[in-house]
């Protein structure tokens, strides 16, 4: 049996130690992950997956470990993936605050990760949702997933998630910021945290504002929760709105809405793949290195690469892989 | 005479609307660019391209009007380029406060664009990258580049530049948060912007002290500048330390520097094509649904797809584009 099979077979026997090696394994891009993770899907979906975004500084960490603690008290299990962007000097995950929701380490029923990828080319969102698989496959009635940056890479990571929550709050990350850095278009549900702060009024009138332009010709109005998550006020209400946007999810079409997240997860597994094996494993970058060094035009440059590439990739899919699997045993 | 080529003339004639048009296709990832491209890259490289980034709400616009005023002061040229993060229900660039700018705009020294780009895949950063040697060709002395967001494709997209700033206020976007969202890792300048607020003097003692920490093994340390861009304080002496960033890398090896960031945009061209001519133009997307349909897993699809395109791409590059381009003409 495979390392990948005999892994897969420990986390869906419970062993939390198996759950750790997974989720390094897809942040690494382990190719031991794959065998593993197919034999593991069969138990993957269960779990409800909630995104949570915003900009530095508004409470998100917090936030998340409040929002584990009314999860807890409904007897629902949590497990906590946390994307920090990478540090190039360190190489890991900056855990930061991540070191106050140790209240909520020695309970069994929560588990905590902190993750880290510098990969680009939808590595980070491949790995979050690798991650989040083995978690909902190991039995976490929910999935917390929080992003600590605001960018396009970040939105791609948590908009796998069923819901996703915008977290801000009053003072420099306002409303106006936050539709300039276009988080209003990823909310499921906004939230204004530390709403006893000045200001957290104005944001929330800025934010219903927006909203009622923006999101009139849409099946879903995200609500904006006032909340204080580091005086433990407003959460409640908050998760009783996720809950409302995942009933309204299931109402629409929650395993179409899944499946179309799904595809994207495999478009990332095969970019990434193919990024690496083109620029890494194959002698193309040395190749684009000697050409711009002949001062041969970048696109030119890439126009040379692309003719040698798509010759070999002009047809569409010949036929199912799955049926060529089975023909050929 | 094909379009693009009649475009990159006018360009470098010092035409303001071919300029405008070039920027436009780089932002669609419009086929007719690379003619332009190949045709002005020649005149590609003598402007020094400034990277501006930091959390919503720092003040990042407001600076770059600054920096833009005390740089023509100096009678440099300068061109802006704002990237923003796009609303995939708008669909169009969130223009924000970039309105503020207009006391620039009718000074013919100063060119103002703000681009939008839904892409993953690089497509941000390759989009960025193509219209800054646009802008470079045209003849501008500096770029200003411009991101509003705070993530992985956000730091890509600036990365490409010559010096990257990046800029925090007092408040919620401070020290730590920096830290974390991973935006001290790519700066070559710090700028502690408002800082006659309360709370500016603590940011800048953390950040002296993280930097303290985690560049003591690299030749270029960032010094930190309090500025206050919306008093006009500071903004001359952040221009000189740009200035002395810029010394460094001449001193170091400026072309071996942005030749590499160069082999990057490459390879950021021929990873959105080949994304797009797999996902969009062949059957791949179709196919990869029919499979998850049947409950494949997402790893044995993408495994599929991988041993389809693989087997297709297996030999590295056979020999230069450019070698066979002349031996067929």
């Amino acid at each position: 049996m495979s390392e990948g099979l005999r892994i897969a077979e420990r986390l869906l026997a419970g062993d939390r130690t198996a759950l750790a090696r997974l989720i390094s394994w897809a942040e690494n891009g382990d190719s031991r992950f794959r065998a593993a993770h197919a034999a593991f899907y069969g138990r993957v979906g269960r779990a409800r997956r909630i995104g949570i975004t915003g900009p530095p500084g508004a409470g998100k960490s917090t936030l998340v470990n409040e929002l584990a603690r009314v999860l807890r008290g409904q007897q629902k299990t949590v497990g906590i993936l946390a994307v920090d962007p990478t540090s190039p000097i360190s190489g890991g995950a900056l855990l930061g605050d991540r070191i106050r929701m140790e209240s909520r380490t020695l309970d069994p029923g929560v588990f905590i990760r902190s993750m880290a990828s510098r990969e680009s080319h939808g590595g980070l969102a491949r790995a979050a949702v690798d991650a989040c698989d083995a978690m909902d496959a190991f039995g976490f009635d929910v999935i917390l997933l929080e992003t600590v940056g605001v960018g396009q890479a970040e939105y791609d990571v948590v908009g796998a998630a069923d819901s996703v929550l915008v977290v801000l709050c009053p003072g420099a990350g306002d409303g106006i910021q936050a539709m300039k850095a276009g988080l209003l278009e990823v909310a499921d549900v906004l939230v204004v945290n530390k709403c006893d702060l000045d200001g957290a009024d104005r944001l929330q009138n800025d934010l219903s504002e927006a909203v009622h332009v923006r999101f009139t010709k849409r099946a879903w109005t995200p609500p904006i929760v006032a909340v204080s998550a580091g005086k433990s006020f407003g959460v409640e209400e908050l998760v009783q709105e996720v809950e409302r946007h995942f009933a309204h999810l299931e109402a629409a079409d929650l395993a179409l809405s899944r499946r179309s997240k799904r595809v994207q997860h495999v478009e990332n597994v095969v970019d990434e793949r193919l990024h690496r094996l083109l620029w890494r494993d194959r002698g193309w970058r040395a190749h684009v290195e000697r050409e711009l060094a002949r001062t041969v035009s970048p696109y030119e440059v890439a126009e040379g690469v692309l003719a040698e590439l798509t010759a070999r990739l002009s047809a569409g899919p010949s036929m199912s892989p799955v049926d060529r699997k089975v023909s050929t045993p």
